[in-house]
């Protein structure tokens, strides 16, 4: 482990400034959109959802992370997802990147947008113009301005996410920072939420690319609150060069160090947004260890993260194993339940609930006060081999059913 | 359409007989025990849940339904489901049809048992035993007594569940009946929660079997309350022949009026079991119709219908369309999202609410109005061809959770 644990977030890295605005798109007297721009042209990378209805901002963002060489601002508005609306929708990613452009004096096909918010309306064009231009002169580089940027982005988010690592690499200090928003519709595939992690890393495109890809199997994709996956999943990555490292064209001692930086930072997000699921009351964290596979061990892992009726019973602090052995009982990959060991594990105290398949003989009330902690592992090692996965996900809860029944009132 | 629809449930058939008793396994002051019994042996059909994780009863019928060529009574508890039980759990099942084989006097192999109720607790010899002996003398074909079977099967169902249809075959009068039990752990694949149908129907075993197996595919299979598939949905079908028809041992006009009276039997309990989910107050019906295939209307349909937000929303009353779209998008069936056409429909109306994937021009007011109701449909028109589904789910409310976070307590 080369990398270090800083403070700050997508501003973190040189040459990236960020502002935010109240441009009372749904939301009224809070910020609700954000600005992200580098100083100089960046190699970007991007992982979408892989949900057949894909955002209209979603399209936009492909476009550019796969057709053009670089990218240098983001313009991202919570309150409405500029989904489901058709060419209109389309239209106004192209109106907002204009209007980005006009006022940074950059092209507009180096602009990125993301929404999140209600599907199925259309964006107020004339209050995201005003907001892009409330925000650009106010652009800056603090840590405080960044975390102004990841609270704007918020939704049913009752915490900002930010994370930020720096590694030494090839005599040079570069610096990955990041921030997120989830909370609902959170089961992402393939890519996720809305993430924006800036780094001033020299590197390609390409390896830019394939560090985000790899790296989101193992940090967003591994996250769910609800099973919903979302028509606007879209983590970004942008890379301006200005740490001045040697520039990384292949996967070298400096990739690695890089993309182990850059799972830090990803890991450390992910978690943030199972732990703030909507209306969650717990982190819940599900190794599987033991496994033939690491693809086997994730099937497992996600299942059990995913199970309502599991999530219900970490909501009430009740050890009911058997939902969980039932989780990975139909989550399609093959083990022997009859050699499954599971432990729970929290800052109480670890406990062993099942043996070979069986209950343990535990105390209740121990297992009780172990559930009852804010982060709580559930460990299932099915004794096939060394792989093993990690997914993290959140209770289910009154307040989830609360903020859905009426989310668009 | 030849079956006519009458009252009654498992012992509407001739030659069924049931029985119940508070045998005090789990709950107090309530029945909890259930036994069916035919006059004569029957030839048994039965599917089962495709969680790896069996429960013991599951593994015990299994063998009777494949290897043995009758059966002729079957033993239900509710409040421990003898899953993740062990041998030990395996040896109870033995127990039981033994203490009912030796009171009816029949063969042991010909016992079925069924359990639901709690994961990982051992059954309670004694009382099981107790049970069987009390039920065995009250044995009678009332319709009384099988909706009093019906009811000590429940676990946190509100409302028994029970169906029969009559149906002519070879100039005689066939009848089919059944009970089940749902609620929670609902999301069968390939069979379902408790389902007891019994006919007195002239039909061979592997015809019984043919029928039911590709009966449960549209009805049982097409319900989800929660997601989670349980470790012991069984649903056996009992034909006894008693009703002297000439007997079915092709797939003839008879055996074609068979499954479909059986049909009317299985949608029906089907859909009772989506309509009284754990804590929901409204049956939510998803009809994908101008689909191309069947199977890709099936993945559509239920893909919404397990959707955690689409669900909340519906408690909420809310036209939140774009999380139907959203479920139909990550479904992994194939269509073009800006094709669909949405409609709500229910007691109350009938209102499109997307027009080829935008929002129509509807009435929010009417569209509250239209699923305020107890009984609710969304059907989308994907527009590729004539094929169709329907899935039955439920509305996701504080009670669901409620239930689920104290449920073992």
């Amino acid at each position: 482990m080369s990398y270090k644990v800083i403070e700050g977030g997508v501003t973190a890295a040189k040459g990236f400034l960020s502002a935010s605005a109240a441009a009372g798109i749904k939301y009224k007297d809070r910020p609700d959109m954000a600005l992200i721009y580098s100083q100089v042209p960046c190699a970007a990378a991007g992982t979408f959802t892989t949900n057949i209805v894909k955002a209209a901002p979603v399209k936009w963002d492909q476009d550019i992370v796969y057709n053009k060489p670089f990218a240098q601002a983001v313009v991202i508005n919570a309150g409405i997802a500029n989904a489901c609306t058709g060419e209109e929708g389309y239209k106004y990613c192209k109106e907002t990147a204009d209007a980005a452009a006009k006022i940074l004096k950059i092209e507009a096909d180096s602009v990125l947008v993301a929404s999140t918010g209600v599907i199925g309306m259309q964006l107020p064009m004339d209050r995201i113009e005003a907001g892009v231009r409330a925000m650009a002169p106010k652009l800056e580089g603090s840590l405080e301005s960044g975390t102004a940027s990841a609270k704007a982005i918020m939704t049913t988010d009752t915490k900002k996410k930010e994370a930020a690592v720096s590694v030494e690499l090839g005599g040079k200090t570069v610096t990955i920072g990041g921030m997120c928003k989830g909370s609902g519709m959170i089961h992402p595939n393939m890519c996720t939420m809305l993430g924006f992690i800036t780094t001033d890393a020299a590197i390609s495109k390409e390896m830019l690319q394939e560090a985000l890809k790899e790296d989101v199997k193992d940090t967003y994709n591994m996250v769910s609150v609800d099973g919903d996956t979302s028509t606007n999943d879209t983590v970004l990555l942008l890379a301006n060069g200005m740490a001045g490292n040697p520039k990384i064209t292949e996967k070298n001692q400096d990739y690695q160090a890089f993309k182990e930086a850059l799972h830090m930072v990803n890991e450390t997000l992910a978690k943030k947004i199972a732990g703030d699921g909507e209306g969650c009351t717990a982190l819940f964290e599900v190794k599987i260890v033991g496994a033939e596979s690491k693809e086997q061990a994730a099937v497992l892992a996600k299942s059990v993260i995913t199970s309502n009726l599991t999530k219900a019973a970490i909501f009430g602090h009740d050890a009911n194993w058997g939902r969980i052995l039932c989780a990975m009982g139909y989550s399609g990959a093959s083990f022997d339940p009859e050699k499954v060991d599971l432990f729970f594990e929290s800052k109480a105290g670890k406990l062993q609930i099942i043996e070979n398949g069986v209950a343990a003989d535990y105390s209740e009330e121990e297992a009780t006060k172990i559930l009852s902690q804010p982060e709580v592992t559930a460990t299932a090692d099915i004794k096939m081999g060394d792989a093993q996965a990690t997914a993290w996900g959140c209770d289910l809860t009154f307040d989830y059913v609360k903020i859905n029944a009426d989310y668009r009132s």
